[in-house]
Parts: structure tokens; C-alpha cells; sequence
């Protein structure tokens, strides 16, 4: 079954992720982090508090998370990380037995300059370019709302097929209105742009 | 030689790099895109005009590149992405004769619905976690100001040697005052943290 627990083991397996922030300028700022940890709807990484990640997370808790499987998997994760800071050197501990290479990098007691995060609330999507058609879902984290993109069809629709025809990953049905498939949808605009009576609509 | 280009020849040699922009309520908001085509000092990728990610990059051009080699060299780029303005269809047919696989998924005409952007300004950096000490250098592309982090030992050192004791890298060296091999440097701010005398500053 795919839910947001899935992604987050997805994500776990992928291990290298990048993760996004916004800086103190407003502007994104990105770097590949491990993701040392899942459990039943968390997600936990660390980082050293000298690197500006951690100065970022701290004035903006906000991260956009990306990593892709070998077979063509997008995962996507944006949520709010938070430090943990109820027993912060135990989850250290945890994450170093669990990802023994990080005693490489910091060795002995040097692990302590690292704080754990947690992610437990957001919005995860799975966009799967290894099938064709496309295949893509978005599923919520800790209650938090789903991410609505890409556009819909509306009751002005005149069945005159020009969407369909157009559509790069055939994925537009026949009927009273066109329907776009979801779930293989590219979010690429050339229904929306190709409609001859402006039926169909951004759906966010 | 290392240096801009180099960084963008892997990045191209990556190909699947993860892209940072930010949306209009200022959250971070993340993607794979593929780097499509790298020239002297210039770097060339495309998206649908129907995607979030275009609309963010219209409104906000400001762009974190992020992506993995397989021997762990990581590779960043933050710079500035402009629409390709002139001949924008001349750009898309080389993207696809370069790119051929494309075809798959934006078949025929709907390729027309990509557009092409250009980075050709902005700062790179090489971070090489395959190596021991781990290896970190960065470069500007186009002008641009190359971004300093990190930290750095005034003249109050009292040369007791409790940062390169510290240090998880063991990349100070003892001198007076004494000396972080910035090209080793983790950025951890175990050093900064142990100073007793307040000697380590953040260089950013």
C-alpha cells in the first residue's frame, strides 16, 4: 500500500536527500542530507550546530525534502522540522548505532555538536517517472493538508476532445466534462492552454 | 582543475539534481529536474509552463542546485535562472537532440510547452565527503560573490590547542593564532563551541 509512511521508508532507503530551507535573505538555500532514521510517521536527520542549515531550521522550520529512488521514484516531503529536545545526545546515540559510517565523519564525543530533528507533520508525494503513463499520488503526514497542483476540468467544457489530443501523457477521458486523469498527470499546462472556451482551471 | 565549470560539467554528468526555489508564501519548495545542457559557464534545464515551479521562477528567479556524484562528491550551485527569451523553440529541439529520452514523455509538438532557462551567474561549491580529510572548495560563476561559511581564528587565540583537539577532521593547525584548513572544514562549530577564550568567529 502507498501512504505517507511509505515515502518516508522511500526516503529512508534513498538515505542521500536533498533537503531545502530559506535563508535569513529569503532566499533557498539546499544540501544533501541523510535521513538516519523513520519510524511509525517521523522522519529524523541531524546536523552540526556551526552549519547555516542549522541557524536556517532554527529562524525557519520550514524544509522542501527531494530524493529519488533507482527505479525513477520522485519522493517529495514538505514539513516543518523541529529540534528534539528531550534526551537530544540518546537520539544521537540512536542515529550513530543505526548509521555506524556517521563515527566516520564524527568521531568519539565530536557526535555531541549535532543536533536531532524531527519531521512528523507535512505533505508527502510520490511521482513515479519509471511507468508510462506517469504515476503520482500525495498523501498527508501527521494531519497536515495535501498539496492540490496541476488543473481540472469544468462543467464549461465543450466535449470537443482538443485536450485530449494534446495531452502528452494521454491522459484526459472522454466525457461531459473531460476528465484529467490525476494520478498520471504531468501538470504541464497544454490542456489549460489549448482549450478552445478556457474550461479548464488551476486546481490550487 | 577544479573550478565553475568544473562544477557544472558534474552537474551535468549527475544530470538528476535537485532544484530549490521559493514559493509566494516564502516556503522552500523542491524538485528533480534534469540539467539538459551545460556550455562555458552556463547551465540550461526546462520546465512546463504549467507547473508550480515555473510560476516560482518567474516570480522569484533565485535557484539552490543540489546534486550527488557516485564517488560522494557533492555539488551545489546558487545563482539566478532567466528565461531563455530569444529563439526559446531553437533551445528546446537542442535540448531534446541532446536529451533524446525526452520524447517519452513530452512526444511530438507538446514539447512546446517546456521553456528553457539559463543560470550563468551566481557561486558554486565542491564538497567531497569520499575523501579523507573530507575536501571543500568554492567558486563564483559569472561574477557573482562566492559565499563564505564557517568559521575562523582571530588574533585573541591564546594557542592552547583545544580546538585541534576537537576537531572532528583534525584540520587546525597549531601557528599563531592557530590556522583551520578551510578546504577540510566541516563547518561543525565543535571548535567555535571549545574556544575557552571566545577567539573563533563565523566568517559568513
Amino acid at each position: 500500500m502507498t501512504d505517507a509512511q511509505h515515502c518516508l521508508d522511500l526516503l529512508r532507503e534513498i538515505k542521500d536527500v536533498s533537503f531545502a530551507t530559506v535563508d535569513e535573505k529569503g532566499l533557498p538555500q539546499i544540501r544533501i542530507i541523510d535521513v538516519m532514521l523513520v519510524d511509525e510517521g517521523s522522519l529524523y536527520f541531524c546536523t552540526s550546530r556551526g552549519k547555516d542549515f542549522h541557524a536556517q531550521l532554527l529562524r525557519n522550520p520550514h524544509v522542501a525534502i527531494v530524493g529519488m529512488t533507482r527505479d525513477w521514484k520522485m519522493v517529495r516531503l514538505a514539513g516543518v522540522a523541529k529540534k528534539i529536545e528531550d534526551d537530544p545526545h540518546g537520539w544521537i546515540d540512536r542515529i550513530f548505532d543505526e548509521n555506524p559510517s556517521m563515527n566516520d565523519v564524527y568521531p568519539k564525543d565530536s557526535r555531541y555538536v549535532l543536533d536531532p530533528f524531527r519531521i512528523d507533520s507535512g505533505c508527502a508525494e510520490l511521482f513515479d517517472l519509471g511507468v508510462s503513463p506517469i504515476f503520482r499520488q500525495t498523501f498527508s503526514l501527521g494531519g497536515a493538508p495535501a498539496h492540490v497542483q496541476g488543473f481540472t476540468i469544468t462543467e464549461s467544457c465543450i466535449s470537443c476532445g482538443k485536450c485530449a489530443r494534446n495531452c502528452p501523457q494521454q491522459c484526459i477521458v472522454p466525457s461531459k466534462p473531460f476528465e484529467i486523469q490525476q494520478e498520471h498527470c504531468l501538470h504541464c499546462g497544454l490542456c489549460y492552454e489549448n482549450c478552445p472556451v478556457s474550461a479548464i482551471k488551476r486546481r490550487s
